[in-house]
């Protein structure tokens, strides 16, 4: 089986300077493909970064699918013949704002995808996605692509593993929220049970640099099938990457046991969900109990 | 905010001997509810053990929901006006086996739940449950309860959350995996991020004591709504008791920002899943990504 080198590259992105942020993904890619990698992922926003004031700041830094930074990626990709993930802020031919993420093979743009589930103030800001999340097949394996807040919703991510993927690439800005000491990062927790209840690779790219007091993370990992970490999480919000040696053909092999299987084993006629209302206060429906 | 305390009972279960378990299990529950406990998890299939070797052996220690496990629970839950949620070996009107759990409280039995996702032998030896895990209102709040393989099946938790669930109970049998030396066991990080998913509060109680060779992980936790361990996960296969105080109502928030919430922040229309056949090589179907 071969292997495929997946680097996640944390960087210092510089709000509203889209120039300098691409000069340092180009950087940051180029050396990651110089340490061997097949699979290089970018933050999400990493050519405008997050923290904008309102939309109108958005639309200075937001760019086409055909834009700058899409082309740059797509052009280091094509140059180093290897796969580039990263996010950036979209503006559709519709003239809406998206948060978007692209992933660029040596054949050019794969596949874009637009964040379904978006994060507070962005819901100021972007229209948010309505497809199911891009799985497309590449050289080095087959690759699932997402941004950030859509990783918490297990039944998107669930999809990804019907569909064949891999390895799920998630640009991210996560931010920092406070936490006990010795517990590792609830982001990061999360990407390690949604690997293993898929049994697939999953490269969470992460930030640094504050912007506008905001604090990011900053735990980008490369989670295995079972759920472990291969490279990182990092230890904060500074420049540097996790890069790990990934055998993505064992995330096709979905047996737990010789009788179980994470997908086969699932029961879709039990998985009755009603859509939710915005539910601070849940009124509690009937009782789903068996009666005895 | 009224605090429940809740207790997950680490027992020592022998195989084939019912009345040692159970009095194991009335002299656990006495000692939590001593402590304080308003809601005591036992393991699953606490009363007769895991490891039958066939379904005839399985048959000689099930059990109706009016058998001597089940009325010993109800009674201990009303005599000490509190909930007990505990796992048997079910044996159903029709003569099938069930790997079940019952939740009692001082009006008797609630709920039964019957496993909806079985592991490995058991497929051997029980028919599968068929309906969605229960959620009933008790006097301490609301409670859902599924049995240990559930657990590995986000969309099934996601219900209990929608159903207005505060605490999930999970008796399990967790069994015994090699892990990396510094990792906390996977079923925990998945509880963990489970919880955190649905802002819900878990109790997963575990089991010990080697069963013809079968070890189990031994990582009985409570854990809150952001995830994190208030007691447990307890250090291995031996017997001890996960207690803790939670504030259950916290639930029923499902607020990350302003601008967010667990369960309205899902995107339904999006997660379109077809079933899955046994998939230890999956066939990729079309791309489903976005053409830029």
């Amino acid at each position: 089986m071969s292997e495929a080198v997946v680097a996640c590259c944390q960087l210092e992105i510089v709000l509203g300077d889209p120039d300098a942020n691409r000069a340092t993904a180009a950087a940051a890619v180029r050396a990651a493909a110089g340490r061997g990698a097949h699979i290089v992922v970018l933050p999400e926003l990493a050519s405008s970064g997050y923290a904008f004031t309102d939309q109108r700041e958005a639309r200075r830094f937001a760019e086409s699918t055909n834009g700058p930074t899409v082309r740059s990626w797509a052009a280091l990709a094509a140059e180093l013949d290897i796969v580039v993930v990263g996010g950036f802020c979209e503006q559709g031919a519709d003239g809406r704002l998206h948060n978007s993420a692209v992933l660029a093979d040596c054949s050019g743009v794969r596949a874009i995808h637009r964040k379904a589930h978006l994060w507070d103030r962005e819901k100021l800001l972007f229209a948010p996605g309505d497809r199911p999340p891009p799985v497309v097949s590449t050289a080095f394996g087959r690759l699932a692509m997402m941004v950030c807040y859509d990783l918490e919703f297990p039944e998107y991510v669930r999809q990804v593993a019907v569909a064949g993927a891999e390895l799920l690439c998630a640009p991210t800005n996560w931010p920092a929220f406070p936490r006990p000491d010795d517990e590792r990062p609830m982001e990061v927790v999360r990407v390690q049970a949604l690997a293993a209840t898929n049994r697939i690779f999953i490269a969470a790219c992460d930030r640094a640099r504050e912007e506008r007091g905001a604090q990011w993370v900053g735990a980008s990992v490369v989670v295995d099938p079972d759920g472990w970490p291969l490279a990182g999480p990092l230890d904060g919000p500074v420049a540097g990457v996790a890069l790990a040696s990934c055998r993505l053909g064992l995330a096709r092999d979905k047996r737990l046991t010789e009788r179980n299987d994470v997908l086969a084993d699932r029961r879709p006629e039990l998985y009755r969900l009603p859509a939710v209302a915005r539910a601070s206060a849940i009124t509690p429906p009937d009782a789903l109990s068996t009666s005895p």
